[in-house]
């Protein structure tokens, strides 16, 4: 386990000064103290992350892919077999990051990290082909996982050292809402009862059961304490994937989005290994999954798009990067008081141009 | 009162026909049901609005200008002289809204429909000179609050004759929060205590005088019924002008986006002259007024974005707007279940490819 603890031990958090420096800015512009809201919040902390010269010019979504042996217990609406068919579509750019991201104008990226069929090509490295069902063992070795971890912390160093700026988080996989709520729920020792939402489209009767497995799942690892076998027990591929892209993130020093439930499932995970890494994490929807909320408090993290979506894939990061743009636009092109009010006959030279224009035509 | 009265007759509902069939586009799309969540939403309202060829390559946000005489009664934390001073940045690009539209790439006309001072050139027309104290007297003559609405509607005529296919509806009035409140209360018969914010910067103290001031305007013009006449004691001219612009867009068949606060005490007017006109509106941020929920939920209206600005201007529509770009693009070009899932031999003809791609590299 050395290499991850190292990455652990290394992580440092943004400067206090130069988040600080940001809202100064910020406070700076011609308009009432802190009325951008959110979008001040964004550029203070880009401000910091990036020491002061912001970079968003090449940004990535690493989207993993992995199936979850817990599907045979009947969580899901879906057939396993669509994890793989969504991730060929992705890869031919048919699926709705995909297209989201066309039109944003980022990159997305498909990685198989447990796919249980072979999706071919640069997919991988793929750790197994699906995980183990949680209701009956373990999803992984604690090997296993840590390797899962470090897929996740090599593709997003690739992407970095390939000169992409920002990151965003996504997955493919079926059953991925019941190991998030079974991740969440033993990580933050919360009921999953609360937690539990509808997936991509479950009736209440299927949410009883799903409620159920999860708890066995529970019960049957509830002597783990540790935050990584915790995960290997009840986790998937997928959320530590995520978790080894935020800690990349944090390493690297540069943005990472969160999307929803699985996404900050990966996120929490993070946060527990160190909590330094939501420096450098950036929000982005909501989630109509009552876990990501109970994460998204934990975490003190405030989405910026109430959107009641429940695509995946990382559908919200597109959005997240476009307000990002705008954010960091805005406010670095924005007037600032001493622009605007403390030369008072600019109004007068303005008005008077404008009455010479009219005057003429 | 012929010209309006005509002009509220003649408002048609959107097509009940095409809304069900933007919908069921969106259905088509490879994704769960409903999972682009007010992304299909807001493409259906706007396949509707524009009998399915949806438009949205030209967009203007209109701001209206006014001054409140009811600042005399120390409501704001802003002098009275921060209406022009702004207004006139805003003609050179120098505010908030401004800068948020440069980058989205959407124009924006300021129209001096009530401002003090006279900003010169082509702002006009001007109704008069900012409005009278509503504690002590009416705001206008109702002939001066019809004008007002005729100005609001004309600009959006002039605006969707001139090639505009998408409106935006700002405004830029010290005080304007007050009037705002004050027509909501009456129009809805809720107290003002429970719909105060804190405007653009009060104290606890300063928001306690702002709710007395409301009380006793809404006391002085308690006998007023109709919404119209409600609107020429309490209202605001820019508020005048945006319930226009939101008759004219219902009129003329064109999306208009409501802001914040003042917009939609604007909208909750037109509203009340002809409930149709919330075919064609579409929604941008949350307000962190109460007045602005207390209205939305009277409306049904729900907004994208939580992100606690407080600017005004119409800086939620630039944003907005956004997002109609990105729900629309995604949408028309997402593949639907037939293209993903009838020909599962597309998938093995990409991974062949990929294979064949791969032993040649």
């Amino acid at each position: 386990m050395k290499k991850l603890e190292e990455i652990l031990e290394k992580i440092q958090p943004v400067s206090q000064t130069a988040l600080l420096e940001g809202q100064e800015h910020c406070d700076r512009l011609a308009k009432p103290f802190g009325s951008l809201g959110k979008l001040e919040l964004i550029y203070s902390r880009l401000f910091a992350i990036f020491s002061q010269k912001i970079n968003l010019s090449k940004k990535v979504i690493l989207v993993y892919v992995a199936d979850n042996g817990v599907v045979d217990e009947g969580i899901s609406s879906n057939p396993q077999e669509t994890t793989a068919q969504v991730a060929l579509n992705m890869k031919k750019g048919m699926s709705g990051v995909c297209v989201l991201s066309s039109f944003v104008g980022n990159v997305v990226k498909v990685i198989d990290i447990g796919c249980k069929k072979d999706l071919g090509g640069d997919y991988g490295p793929k750790i197994r082909y699906g995980t183990g069902n949680i209701r009956k063992e373990a999803a992984m070795t604690l090997d296993e996982a840590e390797a899962a971890i470090m897929v996740g912390f090599e593709a997003a160093k690739e992407a970095i050292q390939g000169g992409f700026t920002v990151l965003g988080t996504g997955e493919m996989g079926i059953g991925n809402t019941t190991t998030s709520v079974a991740l969440i729920s033993a990580l933050l020792d919360l009921d999953p009862e609360g937690l539990t939402g509808y997936g991509a489209g479950l009736t209440e009767k299927m949410r009883v059961h799903k409620i159920q497995v999860i708890k066995d799942s529970l019960a049957l690892h509830s002597k783990k304490t540790d935050p990584l076998e915790i995960a290997s027990c009840v986790g998937g591929l997928d959320i530590l994937g995520i978790a080894g892209t935020f800690l990349a993130a944090a390493y690297y020093k540069v943005p990472c989005v969160v999307d929803g439930l699985i996404s900050i499932a990966g996120l929490l995970l993070a946060y527990k290994l160190n909590p330094v890494v939501m420096d450098y994490v950036v929000g982005s929807h909501y989630s109509k999954e009552p876990a990501f909320q109970a994460v998204a408090d934990y975490l003190g993290l405030k989405p910026m798009f109430d959107l009641d979506m429940r695509l995946g894939e990382g559908s919200g990061c597109p959005l997240a990067f476009q307000l990002m743009d705008t954010a960091v636009y805005t406010i670095e092109h924005m007037p600032t008081f001493e622009d605007c009010f403390l030369k008072p006959e600019d109004y007068i030279d303005i008005r008077e141009e404008r009455l010479i224009e009219e005057s003429r035509s």
